[in-house]
């Protein structure tokens, strides 16, 4: 009950961070409401997908995918006065990065499997959303390249683990992980922390290329 | 079986659009291939695999994919030619966008899905293709910024729709749906009809971007 | 068990190659990680949610994703001798090409498909990890602009399927394959063997972009 409403407010959150991707491009209508679908339901057709779990979740419940169109549409409209709510949105995006994780670890660990898939299953839902918007609007995906995101995602699948290994209430463990992961992600935000980076050069980028292949 | 002709007709002109990319980037032959193959058949690709639909067609039928390829290989040889069929091939992509349309609502409502699914399988048949086509040049894809293209295809799915809704005949509905639909798509072309696009910019574009991760 | 020996020495190299290629974009750790999982299992997903083969490979044997994980991190920690291990990384990286291609013949064989489908399955298990790779990183991808790979891949599912229609036992089938498309891709590289490239301009970039809509 607690996760569905999380799912809509995330869904729409990430929906209208979407659509605005969209804009930024100069993207019509029709990109704009796809690239809204792909950021909010992607995750979630990802893990099914590769975990063979049908039917996605979209399929099955059209009414979210409306919803998703519905909130592109909407973000077209105020997306002047958006500029103001940037707080709001940050908070929804967390709210929503958990929350995804959270239903998408449930789900793997439903369809039988062990901490690394669901953990998989987990990141994967919170973030490839957000990696496909990227790719479709031609960037370098950001969530490799900004504040700690995805491995919020996967502390969360740590703490909703370690809460089912020690028997808490699943209304509790979502509850806890919602809580644990929504703070740590405001404290990134708040403070800028980012994950080390890895910086590899060539020394000659052309020769060194074939070694990519 | 007029279906099958069409979507003969579709894949062989997708393919020689594909090629043509392909070559824009000075690509190899084998680039070329799966350039072409893709944007033939991933379309239809990805309505299966997102409803789980299998085998894919191209699985089931290898022999379309044998086609693609050859359309691909005979693209390179006559590439000097194609200027001058830039209007017949311009036609033929628009019969091809009507009847991938159709064949991806077509079989959507033979797995029992309602309109919401039908319309999301026929416009993904319809413009996927193309989508990953340009996802693989590395371009923001056409079908974003260009003439109505995506949104024919869905008032394509809106016109089949309403035909079987009033209980037209299967043919009849085919039919009325190409004509519509295809007239549509050189109306379009010939007056540069476009959809309205959707203009977002941030103030600051750098910390706007902590928005979207 | 050989093709286990190799498989497992494939997934290291690529995963390593793509360790280095999220390095060159400076992503960060887990960047790194995701990149390397899907440069290395994302050959192998793609053929299989294609096929309808589930469950995929890294979901039964999650360890493999585990291993993967430990290369990308491993390659953090040791990448400034790599510039010394160029030649050998290309080997492991020729070794992983054929194992991969085999092993994707072999599950198309398994699963009933003909030539053609045995084909694709092969060259896609064996290409696309780094054609998702580089679309991740936002290149074009380099399979389709460098030295024989894809092809040497058709090539050596050609070898396997030849032995596997004279009767050669499956053991000599997999060496035989091995040696040849491991010398070919040698080859190569060595002498630079590029396949022919298709280069097609337009007159007119701008209008002519309406063709491949």
């Amino acid at each position: 009950m607690l996760l569905t409403i999380i799912y809509i407010i995330a869904i729409t959150a990430e929906a209208m961070t979407g659509a605005l991707s969209a804009g930024r491009r100069s993207m019509d209508w029709f990109g704009v409401i796809l690239i809204a679908c792909v950021t909010a339901l992607g995750g979630g057709s990802v893990r099914d997908v590769l975990l063979g779990h049908y039917p996605l979740g979209w399929v099955k419940h059209p009414e979210y995918l409306v919803l998703t169109c519905g909130a592109a549409l909407f973000t077209m409209l105020i997306a002047n006065w958006m500029k103001q709510l940037r707080a709001m949105f940050l908070l929804l995006d967390a709210l929503g990065l958990i929350g995804f994780t959270i239903i998408g670890c449930q789900i793997a660990i439903h369809l039988g499997h062990g901490f690394v898939i669901s953990a998989v299953a987990g990141v994967l839902t919170g973030v490839s959303g957000g990696i496909l918007r990227d790719i479709l609007c031609n960037d370098i995906p950001l969530v490799f390249r900004r504040e700690l995101y995805a491995s919020i995602s996967f502390v969360a699948v740590i703490c909703y683990w370690v809460c089912i290994q020690l028997g808490v209430l699943l209304e509790w463990t979502v509850i806890i992980t919602l809580i644990f992961g929504f703070s740590l992600r405001v404290i990134a935000i708040r403070f800028g922390l980012e994950m080390p980076k890895f910086i590899y050069q060539d020394d000659d980028e052309h020769s060194a290329s074939s070694k990519d292949v």
